[in-house]
């Protein structure tokens, strides 16, 4: 996606090797046009797999994912990083997060996601893939069937795009980065 | 608006006097099409405000304010609950939750709000409005003018609402609960 490519290499911050920053235009603060055309890309990319739901992780997967549930028509479950009181039957599994070197939970009401249901999991970033891999856990606990995967930005060069597409997951990343350090942030295409 | 309140009707759920769970459609599923028609009528009804960016709260707040800001042709910022590693300058705010009854601070990217900036607030909730004026302590501390408030529900029969008005500031609740039992959900218009 050639937009978010430039807009990576214009306003993408790599404090250090392995590690960008997109905090200005997709982590904190939002710009609401180029997610609606993130949006318009998955669904494109994902038009032909009858996904009925859209699952992501609080907080960086809603704005992608809440774009893309509205551009096809379907709606957004949110797994939640802890267990409201108020929720009873709940599917849960942990995530290892390698950027804060902690494990967490992350919860989904077991109501919204049910046998028959059609999964399309979207997430703001794909590295290790421990996120996904939790995700997935989430989908296969509930009986559900995952049609795909998709992210906004993956670091190819760590493992979790490998995994994830080994396992015959049809994976999309809309900006897939090969190299990445102060000097230079290089694409895969 | 009429059709949030229908939903709210239809959907939500209120297991004990004064509380309100919209998880079905607005804070764990996203309806994704009446969000979108949240953010038309949000970007409607502060059309008039010259706003030049959105701040909200993660995670529930999200959604809300990325429709709002799609509508509006602003971006979103959305207040984290954690201070990042790599986020150097913070604006902070404690947030007292009536409901977890814990307190927590938010975070937000000081360059991301300057002076001269023109800010509209949108959340879910408004109840007793501890978020509300922790989001107003970050506009004030940043120099910006803040422009509006916009929730998705208000708690009439809790007293934020009435504390932002009284400060003079323009409040916009999609739907207003007057009463809250397991008998009666009554909007106050």
């Amino acid at each position: 996606m050639e937009i978010l490519k430039q807009r990576i290499l214009q306003d993408g911050k790599c404090p250090a090797e392995g590690v960008l920053i997109v905090d200005s235009f997709i982590n904190h603060q939002l710009d609401t046009q180029l997610l609606m055309e993130i949006g318009v890309e998955f669904a494109r990319r994902f038009a032909y797999s009858r996904a009925n739901k859209i699952l992501t992780i609080e907080a960086s997967g809603i704005a992608p994912a809440v774009m893309t549930g509205y551009c096809m028509g379907i709606p957004v479950i949110f797994a939640k990083k802890a267990k409201p009181c108020t929720m009873d039957k709940a599917l849960q599994s942990q995530v290892h997060s390698f950027t804060k070197n902690i494990d967490y939970n992350i919860v989904v009401n077991s109501e919204y996601i049910k046998p028959g249901d059609r999964i399309l999991c979207i997430d703001d970033f794909l590295a290790y893939g421990s996120a996904a891999e939790s995700l997935i856990d989430i989908v296969d606990q509930s009986g559900a069937t995952l049609v795909g995967m998709g992210f906004v930005i993956e670091k190819s060069f760590q493992e979790g795009g490998d995994k994830l597409r080994k396992r015959g997951i049809h994976v999309e990343s809309l900006a897939r980065i090969e190299e990445l350090s102060n000097k230079c942030i290089k694409f895969c295409d």
